[in-house]
Parts: structure tokens; C-alpha cells; sequence
């Protein structure tokens, strides 16, 4: 079961953090913490394992793994001695990160990130590749006719012109090179008629979108908590302080609007109606990889009393991102392997912003992804 | 389906936001905020509703009820408007709250309580009462050899000392008057051999122990999530302020002891293993009715990265109790109903330190609690 | 030593809090809890007393106050009982209160104005009259050149056109008529050089701008602790919440923009540097005239070591503004009646963004202020 | 002005902190971050600097500083390429740091610990030696009659029974042998009759009791806040989490009954009156090296408007206290210099319990500071 996990921004910190953790599971120097496909109640015996994994990906940046594990060391991301014992891992992997293409027509750049795909799983004699977006956020695209359907699209796809965003291009690439595709950002990536019916054309699943890895999880149980004991919500607010590389990104005003939304659909999905109150993004570099999110609930109890409640989450995102993206390539790999084609919403225990019609309180959620492994062949 | 719903502590905060809320409710006057029976996913047709709901109940106190209701609007407990329009319907219920008997042996006792059971039964016409224990709470009692069986209680509740607390006292009544009973506190209540022994006897359910109003029904949420996340909690500490009647009693040591303790199981429980920490309880007066509770919880993520989370709960106490109650009342009388004799573990879903071995994180209690209602006829 | 005080915004939430509390404090059935003015290091004989000042003033509304102080007393924000003790002083005052004039040039609203505290000057026989502004914050006006002059700002006053925001304008009138004038809030008032030259023509005092409420007060105590410690303050971020009528004029941007950079400055002022961060100001109805601030600190301590500090304030906006527009009425009256021309920099203990080249430590500022109590006779 | 710098306690955090601190400031390798006497409005002049300090001292402990260094450096309380780069540093200083003495009489150990003093200060040429207490927090001892006086105190050390604490016992011989004595714990150390007694008759000053470094810090700027605003505060609770090694000693409940005493005491000396609450502490193992402490202050406003505030601080004690022990030497040495004989209460600005009738507000405190630096020659 060699499978290949293709990682676009394969140099950044949540992609830098799982192959340091793959690596130093596959070598027993650490233990599987927030790996969920380990949990008793899920059925792993379908999966590839930690050690059936290898790591490529696509890049802009040109650091070295090595260099770039090292900072998220001295950041306290992961610890130094793992990075000390792996630098010959990360050497290796090193060599399957590529630049990311850039041709002169969307159609040239998809063929060649289709030709590095190909290279990489013919020299490691992989089963299958299951290709991870965990790049920075990508402000909403403009809608263009052509994302309707796959004949359009392949027709602007010749064109000099932009038609699809990068995470949207990845996903065109990955299922014409008929690889599996995860979303873990917020990015468009495979939501797009026109991809739909090449992921189906070519029989290959895929999932997203946007790892579900701090305040939005939060919500995931506390927003079912409120519902349960029919508490009436009157006011959800959040203030998310991030100082790493994406807070810059989400800093910008399109990408923080496509996130907050992400964020706050969980609120009206299990509570039935949506309370007043936003989630602002903030860049704070002084945090670092590190992010704090504040929320204030305001609620009314019997006859109407007022209550309150508040939280503050202190996490290190690519931490508690990096072994959802293991989890996430070895479902999808395993679903690919049995036959699943189009979009998985089982794994929407995952995502803040789940494909398809799920349930978004997480322990129904839980219990959909325990039903899905045991399904597995 | 007329039910009696017989309150110990029947002059208390819980009690009298229970009664004015039942009685608002019948007369249209507010919205079933917070009463989980009105939740879409439970079947109500089995239950009694609210204005089938008739009380009254024991107390050692005499202020009226209007006054109790007053003090309790002053604090922002109930709103003023409420309890105005409310007069006559809650003097009506003075005259069926009667002061706690208390004679030479523990059998007298109980003989004045079930003869006071039986004649509000009568003057009402019920079809049955339920017994629900909202007093403060008691020191954890001597163990004593006439708890073992029926037998040997009867026999040692002839003579005149104490082998029983209140609370005890008041099941053993409530079982020998055919009535079900519900222990809202972490008091002994129905758990004693003897006193299952007794409710089987008489065909009676029970329930219990200790309402899940706050910081513990948080902990059955998030718990669980740092469980389904595989994320490994290294410690939990809380402190919990609180100002009102049950604060001042719980500041002694033997009481706060057994309510911490009540508070750390669902830890335990739903994740496989108890972390660092403990639960504080603290009365300070001014901040009255309400109580503030502050957790906070360390723990490891993916290669042991070190991340917390705090939380702080404001919620008032009463407010949060009441519905409660009255959703206790209504399930427990239909079970009752049903036949159902000793304890009711599907109502797990409302307790702190529930009775049986059952599920502590509260999704799955939702869906106990859901299946047993639709169960009920 | 009869002083009036004519509030513009005289309907507004602050503006009834502090008739209603002054009428309190003179009928002796509140404690001035919150006056600073009464606190034994400050010397109060050169002030005039609770029951020398008489209220009027200005407001496009016209609800009458007795129902505003009800609307109030339901918030939470005054005892009813008070409202209910009130009504006829209440009813006087409303007496006092007029319609904002609005002529066809700003000269005549001007002369309009002037003409409403000539009247309620004499109707009252009063030693003299502070105009204090609690109205709405205003949205940062755009430079005009008559600002620079006293001569050209009556030139243009006689044209058609806007030349002074509101609060300008309100402080034009209020020195041409010989009345001290305060800025409560954050809007431009009497900050323009035009003004200065008729305060210091007419001989008039004044003072602002924008009472120190809440968060800025913490931040007042908390950025010189870290000074005079030589902490590393790294980041500063902070989320106000609120659901008062001025938070919906918050949230139009502009106006936030002007609160938020006077949030800001006492960061600057006291540490000697800017740290990273904002404070954002966000507008939800549900917290209604509370106002709940979040703030995180990340700072270095010893050979960098990173820390951190969070804090939640939950306060009443109008009830921490009320006490602090009757010390600066009786403050301001004292000034006037001291001969004392221009701005007042030793009243920066109340203020966010003080006037002139002032302390921003709160302690300091307290100094000056007692000191400055001292030196009034 | 070579100055020894003799840590009861050496192989502590506190002290290990304080030593590797001093030696990269030396060095240039660090900022005088938390440095005090560093800050602009204070004079140096008469102070020794970092350079003229020199390091030994009493522990029970072996562990040789370099890998105590480690241990802090591995925790995040010191920078490992600090120590990485004063090994031969913290080598030197280790031959200083002696095994605390023990004989059959306490005359006997404290003549011991006066021949190590002497020692120290031959060896290395030194001008003076300050004694500065860093050990653990004792409990607080029995009063007995040998307190009262030096001469009853000589007679009692003579015998074989304990007579001091460890604390009293070190100042005792500090005194002896002429140097000045700081403790920066809640134990007794000097604060007994008797030795103030020896202090005066030996000339030599001395400073306590108990760092200042987190929570009591900010109830220093905090209190006055609200009592220079005339807000009523009504209670003040806090929960102190520690997980160092002063955390399990001050989970033993008479040391706990120290502390909490020690840290309420701003409370009452700068309110005017003691708020209902307490503060607790709590040994939390993962917690480590650094402290969370949580506060919640309920407080009237106007009219008696109930409000609140609740803050969280996040620190690393050692690295808090570290350059406060810094601070103390230079100014007790500089103090000693000048001929200051007895308590010094123009330190209290470092102190949580302050020897003297002195100001208990943070800004006072600094001004007497630095009013104290400027008198020194």
C-alpha cells in the first residue's frame, strides 16, 4: 500500500510539521497524539500506515526542509531533537519537492504539474498519490462561465488567460493525473462543477474544505451543547490573533472574509438560526506559529436569564493541523482504493467547512467516520 | 396524566424558579427556553405536560413563596413582571408546601413524609407524584450496616438514631409511598442497596445524582472532543465562585469534597484517563445567584507541542437548574408509567455523576435520552 | 455656587444616568460610588456640591427622560427603585431640555444655541454654566481652512455651508455665551485652533476629550506597570464589544477608526513604544448598555522569555461615564471660577486622549489632579 | 565596588535564572529585560554593575549549575544558546556554591555559614556581600520567647533545639558576618525582634519579603485603580496554578496559608477596606516552570451597577524574579554603602509584603524608588 502525499506548499509550516511528525512515527520517536485515525473506536486495519507514506510536493520557496524544520523548532512547533535525528529524512523528501509550474497557459502549467505527479509515483513504485492543498488562503475568485462545466473548462484552460485559481488548477491536475484531492484550506480547490465531473470522469474521490483545528472545533461541540439544552444564543464573537505565515495572508480583507464565513457556518448548521456577532482575523506577528482565539457567548437561560460564557484557545495550528493531514491521506487514499468516487463528506469530522449536506456537530460527525472505516476493505 | 411533582427544598432557589417557570409556561407568559423535553429529537407524547403539573413539596423554611419569588427577581433570576403576574398561582402552591417533618426515630419520620405525600396525591387527584430532592447539599455520610439491606435499614430506623440522611430519608418515604424520586444534588439520595432494594419492592424508578448546570456540562462536551482529536489533556483545574445559598454550603470542606468529586468523573471517563487537577469550589457572596466558574486545561498536541485552553462560565445556577427539573419531573413520571423500576441510567444525559455505567460525553447521552423517549407510551 | 450643566446628547444613556444619579446623590438615596471628585485626596471646597448643580440641555430625540431612565433601570443600568423615587425631578429637568436648534447657516444655529444657555442660565440664576458633550461620537470631519482662524471661522459660520462638526459648532456657541465647555467623547469639539482663540478671547475654560471608561482605564495602569518593570511589551490586541446605542455608531467605520487610534495612544505614551496590534470595536446588540472588552498582552521578560497576560472587562458604559461628567462639571466650574482660560491639562486623569502634553500614567495623572484640586479656591 | 551576590538556595530556578542572567548581560549576549534599576528615571550611579557582581551561595542540592541551566533552558526559561555559550561561566560560579551547613547546635551552623560568607568574600576581594534569600518557601514557624531579643536569641542557639527557621537562621549569620540580607520569599528571614536587633548593632541593612512578581504585581496597579476611581470593589478571588518546584511546597497548606496572606495584603492597604474572596494556590505539575493565575473582581459602579473584570496572566516566575534579584543586590549593596542600617521600605516596590508602614500602590512605590536611587552616593 506505498502511497504518495503530494502536498501543494510543500515548504510551509503545517506541510514541514507532517512529514517531521510521518517521519519520526515511521522511526518510533514519537507517539501518534492527535492522530484520530488511531482512536479504538475507528478501524484502521484498510489504511496505509505511517510507514507506507512517502512525501513530494510543489513549492514557490526554496528552503530547505531541514532549514524550515529548524525555525518551527526554535518557534517550538516541533522539538529539536526530532529535527536533529531526521535531517537525513528530510534530505530525502527534499529531493520530491519541485517548483511549483508556471507555463504559459493554464493547460501547459496543469500538464506539467500532471508530469511531476507521474515522475514521482513511478520512481517510488506508488499505489497511488492522494495530493494535500495546505498553501495559503486564496482570496474568492471571480465566477467565470467556464467553471460550469468540463468541456468549458477545458476549452479556457487553452487560453492565455487566468481561469481557474491555483488551489482549483491543483485539483484539475491531480484528477486528470487521476489522484485523489484534500482541500485542507479554505481555497475554492476541487468546489467547482466543471471539477466535479472530471473527478468522476477519471473515478477518483476527494475532501475538504478547511481543517477544522481550533475555535471552529470549539464550536463544533459547544454550539451542540447550547442546541441540546435548547439554551438560545444570542451572540457568538471571536477574535482570532494569528502572527504565522497564513495571519499575513488572512490579514488581507478577501482572504479573511472567505474564512470568517467558513467559520461561522457551524454556528447556524447546529443551532438552526444564526446569533449576532463575527469572527475577525488578526495578524499579530509577535504570536508566531502560535494562535490565540477569544470568543464571547452570550446566551438566555429559563425565563430569559442572561448568561455568559468566554473562551481563549492557545494552539499552535500546524501542530494541530499537521496529523489531520496523515489522517486525511490515508482515508482518502483508502477510499480511492475502494472505489470511491466524487466528493467524501464522511471526513467532514475534519473540516470547518464540510462538502455536502453533514451534520456539524462533531460527535455525529465522529461516529460517521467510525461508519466509513468500517466500511473499508 | 395529572403528576404531582413534590419538591424537598420546595422554598429554595431551584424549587421556586422551577414553580414560577411551570406555572409562566402554563400560562403563556415565556417561551420553554432551556427545557430539553421541548427539543424536535425528543418524542413528548408520552410526558405530561406543563399544565399538567401540580406541586408542592417539603421545607424547613416558611418565608412564602411570592416573597422567595420576589428576592429572586430582585437578583435577576426571574424578571419582576413574572412573578407580578403570578401571585395567586404561587400563594395557591403555598398551601401544598409543607414544613419538613421531623420526629422521634427516623420511621416516624418517614410516616409523616408519606402521609404528607399521600394526601397531596389525594387533594390533587393524581394520577402519581414524583419526589425530587432540590435541597442543599449534604456532607457524604458514615457508612452504617443497616444501608446493606431493606431488612436491616427497617429495623434500624426504629430505633432512634440517625441512619439515614435527608436525603435518603426522603427516597425511603418516597419509594414506601409508591412514588418515584429524582436526587438534583450530589446528596446520597436512592443510592444505597437498601433503598434499591425497596424501590424494586414497590415497582418505582429513580434517578440521579447532581444536575449538570455549568462548568461539568461543559467539560461533557469538550472532554470528548479532546478524546475524538486524540489530543492528550496533561492537566484540568477549575475554580468555581459561587454566592447563593447552596455556595455557603458547599464551602464546607465535607460537602465540597463530595461535589468535586462528583465534577472530575466525567474526565475519568470519557478520556481513558484522569489528568492533573482539581476543582475548587469557593463561596463568595457578592456575586450572588449566579456562579462563575474558570478552567483551564493544558494538554499536548502532535509531537507534544504544549497548547491550553481556558474557559469561563457565568451562568445562574437556578435559572439553569429549573428547566431541568421540570424535564426530570416529566420523564421520570412517564417512565413510571411505563412500568420502569430502579434506576434510569437513559437520563444520564442530566447528571454530573449519573447512576449506572453509562456514557459521559453528552452527545451520546442525547441520544440515549432521545431513544428512551421514544420508547415511552 | 448654582451651576448649570447642559449636556448635548441630554436624552443619551449617559447623559440620564448622571441627572439621575445626581438627583439620587442630592436626595441622599445613593452613595457617590464612581466620583472621583469625592475622594479624600482630592480637596472639594472650591466645588459646588451634588445639590448646586441644575441640568438642561440639548437632543433630536424626544422620548421624555422619565421614560428614558425606565428604558434604563430594565438594561440594568440604574435601580428602578430610584427611577421610581425620581419621577418629578426628573419631569423638571425635562422641562430644561430642547430641541438641537438647526438654522439655515451655522451662525444662527450657533446664536440659537447661545440664546438656550442665555435662558437657562437666567431662568435658573445660575453663577454659571458648563456645556458638557456626551452626544454620539462623531465621524472625523474633513479639514477646512476656517478651522486655522478665529477670524476666518466667522467668515465662513455665515455662509451655507457645514464648517464645524456638531460638537464644534456646540463648543462655538458654548464660549461665545461664556461657558466652559467638555468633550466626553472622541469628536473633534473644541480641538481647532479657530476655537482656542474665542475660548482664550471669552476667557472660558475647557476639556476633553473622551471619558476613560473602561479598557483605556486598564490599559492607563497596566502599560506603566510593564514600563516601570522594564517588561518588553511585544503585542497589545484588544475586542470591544458593544451593544449600546453608541456602539452602533461605532461601528460605522470612520468613527471607529477615531475611537480606536485615542484607544491606542496611552500604549505609545507610557511605554516610550508602539507595540504591535489593534483594538477593534464591534457592535452587538445583545450585550445592550454593557460593554465587554477583551485584551491580550504578549510581552519578554528576562533574557526574552515570552508571557503573557489576557483580561475580560465587563462593564456599564453609562454607569462608569455618569459619576465622571459630574466631577467634570464641578471641575470645570471651579477652573472658570478660578480664572483659568483655555485648555485644562491637569483634568487628563478623565480622559482617553487628554488635552496637551500630559502624563498618561493613571497615578501621575491623579497627582496632577489633586493638585490641581489644591490650588482652586 | 566588587560585590558578592551569596543565593541561599543556588541551585534553584530563581537563582540559576539570576546567574546565567547576570553572566550574559557581562557578556553582552542579553538586554537587561525586567531590570529595574535599568529604567531611565532611576540613578545607577552609586549601583554596582552587572560586571562587579559576583556569585556563590548556599543549596542541599548537587546538580552542578550547567545542568540545571539545561533543565531551565529545555522548559523555556532561559535561552539554550545562552547557556550553550556560559558553560565555563556557570562552571566557575559552581565552585562558589556550597553544601548548606548543618552542625548539633544552630550557634554551630550559623558559624559555619559565616566562615563560608568570609570565605566567599576573601577569595574573590569583595567590598561587601549581600545575602539574598531564594530558597523555598517555609512554613510559618512557631513563635518562641528567643525571639524577642539578640541576647535571649544567643542563649536559645546555643542549645540543640531549632530555635530559627532556615531563613532567620541565614540573616542571623548574614548579620554576623556584616553583610546585608534580602529575602525574596514569604518566610520569616529578618523580621524578628531579635534580629533587627543584631542588624543595628552589626550596621547593616536588610529588605523583604517576597518577589512581586505576578498576580500581587498586577493587584498593585489594580487596586489603586479602583480605589482612585471610587469604585466599590466587592470581591477579589483568584487561583494561582504553579508547577514548579515552589509549586509543591506551596501546595503544603501552611506554606499556602503564607503566601495567600502575603498576597491579599495589597487588597486591604491600598481598597481601605478587604473585599470578600481569597486566593488560592495549587501545585499543577505540567503547568512547569511557569504560573497561570486567574483573578475575578466583582465591583459596583454608579448607583450600584454590579460589574466585573477577570484577568489571566501567563508567566514564567523565574524568569519574573530573576532580574528582581538583580535589582535587590545592586540597590541593598549600594544601601549598605551609604550606611542604611535596618529594613529598607523604599524597596517595597519589589515586595509583596513590604517591610514598614509603606505605600502599597505600584506608582508610589517607584517614585520612592526612585527618589531612593537619587540619594545614594
Amino acid at each position: 500500500m506505498r502511497t504518495g502525499v503530494w502536498l501543494v506548499g510543500a515548504r510551509g509550516s503545517v506541510a514541514v510539521t507532517s512529514i517531521v511528525g510521518a517521519s519520526a512515527l515511521r522511526a518510533g520517536l514519537a507517539e501518534p497524539i492527535g492522530c484520530v485515525a488511531e482512536h479504538p473506536a475507528l478501524d484502521r486495519r484498510a489504511l496505509p500506515g505511517f510507514g507506507d507514506l512517502v512525501f513530494g510536493g510543489h513549492d514557490v520557496a526554496t528552503t530547505s526542509l531541514v532549514k524550515r524544520a529548524e525555525t518551527l523548532a526554535a518557534a517550538g512547533v516541533v522539538p529539536g531533537r526530532l529535527v536533529a535525528a531526521l535531517h537525513s529524512e528530510l534530505s530525502t523528501v527534499d529531493e520530491d519537492v519541485r517548483p511549483l509550474p508556471h507555463a504559459e497557459t493554464p493547460a501547459r502549467t496543469a500538464a506539467a504539474i500532471q508530469a511531476d505527479l507521474a515522475a514521482f509515483r513511478a520512481r517510488h513504485e506508488l499505489e497511488r498519490v492522494v495530493v494535500v492543498n495546505v498553501a495559503s488562503t486564496e482570496p474568492a475568485p471571480e465566477p467565470h462561465p467556464a467553471h460550469a462545466s468540463l468541456a468549458a473548462l477545458r476549452a479556457a484552460l487553452d487560453g492565455p488567460q487566468t481561469v481557474l485559481p491555483a488551489s482549483s488548477l491543483a485539483a484539475y491536475a491531480a484528477f486528470e493525473a487521476g489522484c485523489a484531492y484534500v482541500d485542507f484550506t479554505p481555497s475554492t480547490g476541487a468546489r467547482l462543477p466543471a471539477l466535479h465531473e472530471l473527478a468522476e470522469a477519471r473515478g477518483v474521490p476527494y475532501a475538504g474544505h478547511d481543517g477544522k483545528t481550533g475555535e471552529t472545533l470549539l464550536k463544533s461541540v459547544l454550539a451542540p451543547m447550547f442546541a441540546m439544552r435548547r439554551l438560545a444564543v444570542r451572540s457568538w464573537s471571536g477574535l482570532n490573533l494569528l502572527g504565522g505565515g497564513d495571519g499575513a495572508t488572512l490579514a488581507d480583507p478577501a482572504a479573511n472574509a472567505a474564512k470568517s464565513a467558513s467559520k461561522q457556518r457551524v454556528l447556524g448548521e447546529t443551532l438552526g438560526y444564526v446569533p449576532d456577532g463575527h469572527t475577525r482575523i488578526e495578524y499579530v506577528p509577535d504570536i508566531g506559529d502560535f494562535k490565540t482565539a477569544w470568543d464571547l457567548v452570550t446566551f438566555a437561560g429559563f425565563l430569559g436569564t442572561p448568561m455568559r460564557m468566554e473562551f481563549t484557545w492557545h494552539g499552535c495550528d500546524s501542530a494541530l493541523a499537521a496529523p489531520l493531514v496523515l489522517d486525511l491521506a490515508r482515508l482518502t487514499a483508502a477510499a480511492h482504493r475502494n472505489g470511491r468516487v466524487g466528493p467524501l463528506p464522511e471526513l467532514a469530522f475534519f473540516f470547518k467547512d464540510p462538502l455536502g449536506e453533514v451534520e456539524h456537530g462533531l460527535a455525529a460527525q465522529f461516529e460517521a467516520l467510525a461508519a466509513f472505516t468500517a466500511s473499508l476493505r
